[in-house]
């Protein structure tokens, strides 16, 4: 699926771009900012590929690699530019977390995985990649957020299986309106600060 | 060997609630809670059969996720009650820690490996779950306690060896003298604070 | 090839070294202290064999963790002396990051990777062991240094891939080219300082 493939370069694209806005709150050169963009960009399809027992995507497909340390090194130089919006990190965490992780739950389901070990496998390679980069630069991890994050994927993966695994409706179908819901969701939780109800977050003393 | 199967069980389920416990000092709702939960319960196992390359445990086997996510959600649910204790947390750990490490060492063996690599897959396997858990959660890792923590582990996979592969003793008395050994000094460990004699802990200038 | 495997093992005890030196801000013990050590020795080369699909280097061949275990525990015991000296860490670092990374560029071009692949491998097996040895200290990363690091890394890979890959030379000349480039250039960085021009180096707000 061709389209699929593009997505994904899409997503690579994106979760590069978060590795150099992360990266931003720390003195580091273009060469360090490129590893911790690539490292972002393949992370977590490779945790997948790992646990899923299959090559390493990025190994015998130069064009992953070539994506993410591209952008990484067009948006360390352009980061002046990149730096004035505000939330601009969380929105290109969400695109590739979105694509990732929806692109994830086909492949495992194509290995024959039940729905609710795609949907966690979908999970894992979606906020994979992010963990990573927020590690490597000392941030908090945007899992630990005040607004929605892993509640946007865990329903669009849900939604996803529902109409992939349940009602047996068309894969691509299934993993657009998992994405998008995905992308849609976490997005408005950023821009308006969506949160769960209040007893369904923890207030730490 | 059914007995394992089901200390397993409950070893993921200590670890996650354990991930939930360390979530505690953050504002994170339910769901990224779960998420920290599960990837505490099933890290460790997942490193060592990556390591080992064997299929991942939980991969073709819904028991250990649907019993990390649902004690994960009971409890979060229940967070108010949990947290009362002092030093639930590192007992929960030492629970995870015990089953998984020895449990670990017999995988291992059953493998091929001499007792000094499963010895170390032991340590590996039973640390890894917590090291990502004190990662996701900004945690200092328990690894760097005042308390013994390496110590009880090394230690009790030592008598495990030495009572499987040196004296070829059962496999299930290795496992119970080593998952109780461990537990227990890691127990009083907590409890006494017991520590390493002076000249063998750092001090930091 | 004799050399390149003692080599290995001298990156080892160099990696195992830094790790202790790394544990060195905290109140850790021993045995503590040493899985850090054996963590951050054997880190780099376990991502490597992961990703590339191989099994993994330590887990048939007793040397190498031998080799972790015992210069951790002869580090961590003569501490007091290691500490005196300012850079240690970052030197010992730079050792086991160029004989590393120049090592996984050989072990990749033999498993049929092209060269921008191996290189690629060559960085993450190079800088793998110490991203976890840093994030089990809670230090930052040596990535986000004032001084060049990554950079030294990727020019030294690319000479090992001009001689190798491009001009066809023998493997053993490309891989001293590349590990002693890598090696001299961070030790010249860390001694003097050097950066890259201030334009390549971020400056947070």
């Amino acid at each position: 699926m061709d389209a699929l493939y593009l997505l994904g370069l899409t997503a690579t694209a994106a979760f590069a771009a978060s590795g150099i806005l992360a990266a931003m709150g720390t003195r580091i050169d273009l060469f360090g900012a490129v590893v911790v963009a690539v490292v972002t960009a393949i992370g977590g399809g490779t945790l997948r590929d790992l646990v899923l027992g299959v090559p390493v995507f990025w190994l015998h497909d130069q064009a992953f690699m070539a994506c993410a340390a591209t952008t990484g090194v067009v948006a360390f130089l352009g980061r002046a530019h990149l730096d004035a919006h505000g939330n601009l990190l969380a929105y290109l965490d969400a695109m590739g977390v979105a694509l990732f992780a929806s692109g994830a739950y086909i492949k495992s389901t194509e290995l024959g995985l039940p729905p609710t070990h795609a949907l966690v496998m979908g999970v894992i390679t979606g906020i994979g990649g992010g963990l990573l980069r927020d590690t490597l630069t000392g941030r908090e991890t945007l899992l630990v957020s005040p607004e929605l994050y892993a509640t946007p994927i865990i329903v669009g993966l849900g939604l996803q299986a529902l109409i992939i695994s349940v009602l047996g409706m068309p894969t691509d179908i299934g993993f657009a309106v998992g994405a998008i819901s995905i992308l849609v969701t976490r997005s408005l939780a950023i821009r308006y600060r969506l949160q769960m109800p209040a007893a369904l977050i923890n207030r730490p003393r």
